[in-house]
């Protein structure tokens, strides 16, 4: 099962920077081979199902050893059985109606 | 790892009435043996990463196995290695300073 | 338009427990004379589309003036117009078919 | 008080296709004159909270009014008084830790 997500971290307790907790998710995306991208309130990613989620877990788990204690996140995320899809083509469907 | 999450389900393209796939979801829940208790706007759940979050992939199984063709989610969880907290200790802890 | 609403407030920059900001929340909601429910991960809340956007920005406006330098919220916010539906039809819809 | 946020609207009980809605809030934000950004699961939106949050209740009151009888959104939005932030200075401030 393929999976379009969208994941936003937010580390609590380590003050208010936590662009080096979000930038060392990033690494793991990229480790994982995943399909990537940044925006300006979290990161798009695309792949099986059960890579993106173990690259979820492989966030919190980093960010809880760089020392945050807390960590609260949201993660959107959408399936479809009627056809493959992708970010890209997800994005263009919205921009050829503009 | 222990996770309290919040998950909301909504399948798409099956009409305006969702509640039955909704219903599908909680005894997907109640069969893993996870404490969750449903709300007006999605289902709060504790328990193990792994278990809770396969219970979540579960949801979406069956519920395109219920004939929905797209279905989007929007999951929060948090972890905390500083100390265990239930679901009813962060309601009594904001309830006590009410 | 009425709205069904679910909010997640995260003050950062403020430690690890965040819960009398979350009390601080309630308190605006019940002044604001909103129907609404605590849960684990969130308030539900229930009302005239103004009424509840403005209760929601009187809680970063609280929250900062507690002191929080920064806040990060996740809304869930439905309106239908087939049909008024209060936030007891919603979870009573997914109790019957479970 | 300025806003960074991320809307994530979806349509209920208009099929599988959405598209079309998603490109008439894309509008909205256009005509509003705030600053706003496309990505592959929501949209990234700049501005004074009032006006971004007036464009928020316009998408809904569009939505309905091209058809779509439910509409079910997740808002995510950050505020913080430490000091000013853009989306673009989000986006940095994460890239050069990576």
């Amino acid at each position: 099962m393929k999976v379009i997500a969208d994941l936003c971290v937010i580390p609590i307790g380590v003050g208010v920077s936590v662009s080096r907790y979000i930038a060392a998710c990033e690494k793991i995306f990229q480790e994982a081979g995943l399909k990537f991208h940044l925006h300006a309130y979290g990161t798009n990613i695309e792949g099986e199902w059960d890579e993106v989620f173990a690259a979820v877990k492989r966030c919190h788990e980093i960010i809880h050893g760089m020392g945050a204690p807390r960590i609260s996140s949201t993660l959107k995320f959408g399936t479809r059985t009627d056809r493959d899809q992708t970010m890209e083509e997800k994005m263009k469907s919205v921009q050829d109606k503009m």
